[in-house]
């Protein structure tokens, strides 16, 4: 990845695989939602705090291309950088499989902040938070 | 099942099997969780709104004995009895395969309610619903 | 949707629902696949038996853009239609809250067919099964 | 754990909290499962090479008690201890929360080893692997 502010390494869970022995396309969804959660941690901001408070955020997009697929035992990391375009926060994330470092998954999530209830068009919070990587 | 107050059909999901080809053995507590939660629609009870009301109806213990295996495409039905041991709500379960009616598993689930996070010895709102099964 | 030439109904099962109270954004994933696996059962492949004979159909490309969250309790229709674009099978895959229609998520699955473990430029299975849609 | 021959590290993922904001009670199965696997890989067996040689090592029971409920955020250790009664290959698990050591669960699983689809009184890869810990 060009630019990776963040990165977090993985291994294949058995039951994450499904009967064509990879994983499961949407488990590759947990796999960059987990990341990006974890991120935000890093940051001393919480998921379920967040929610809470009556902020979420939320998934208004996601494109996701499949190249090679992870199997049982496989190790890999998941790498995200953070962009703001208008009000959405961008993810773009990447999982490369290890030690080889074969791209397995290439994808843009654009986020959105809901505040009690309503599309926020800023969300001082995360702004704060993130303005480092704007 | 020798009473039997409730049952639900089902197909199986194709993600819901693993790298064996066979369903993952969690996907059968989802399948019993699904199943006791439209079983509580059917007296006009929905699960969040109980937790919205500060009612959470969590699983105590579990044993499940796996029987036969499911498989992608079989079809299968879930059924239900209930009893009150206690403060205990207790589940029984089986899951049999269609058409055959292979006993596929079975299974007590024993449930608890905690009112505003503390264990309640009664619920008024579940006994009053449930007690002609009692 | 503008032309649907199939559709499957569903309704959300508590599990599927995270910490905010809406469906996990993944489980879409599983919402699209499964419809596409009963959509080619009404046409006599079966997706565990495809995998056997040594032909997996993989997702390499998914575009979703999501609407309107679906909640516990909600019933809600997934409906599909196929053009076959190169040597791609695209499906367009929308669902649609029951009973009022709201859309909840717009999809574009792009899957290709892996023969014996090497792309394949065609499927005749699949091809003799679809043409008609083409 | 009394005896705790090898354990996991794990940390809660959102996407395993349900609506109740806790993790959801099949997810335990998951992290029970993963540490098995992982546990059988110290000893040089794979799991998915295991199912390709024919061998599955299928659960046959298990009892699970609920003590507390993980959350967002929560790191935890599944510890593991074996036995073999009979034919099967019975595992002894507990989830302790960190850095508290709260207890969240106790399990016993049964497993069988099927060997080309029949039920193995022994199963030498198994056993030989194992019988330090018998």
């Amino acid at each position: 990845m060009k630019t990776c502010i963040y990165e977090l390494p993985f291994k294949v869970r058995d039951y994450e695989c499904d009967l064509q022995g990879i994983v499961n396309n949407a488990n590759y969804q947990h796999y960059l939602e987990h990341t990006r959660h974890e991120f935000i941690e890093t940051e001393g901001i919480n998921f379920a705090d967040l929610h809470a408070q009556g902020i979420d955020v939320v998934v208004a997009r996601i494109e996701m291309a499949f190249k090679t697929p992870l199997k049982s035992g496989d190790k890999f990391v998941c790498q995200l950088n953070l962009k703001k375009e208008g009000i959405k926060y961008v993810f773009y994330q990447e999982i490369y499989r290890l030690p080889d470092n074969a791209l397995c998954l290439k994808a843009k999530v654009d986020t959105v902040a809901v505040v009690e209830g309503r599309l926020a068009a800023a969300c001082e919070v995360l702004d704060r938070a993130f303005e480092k990587y704007f």
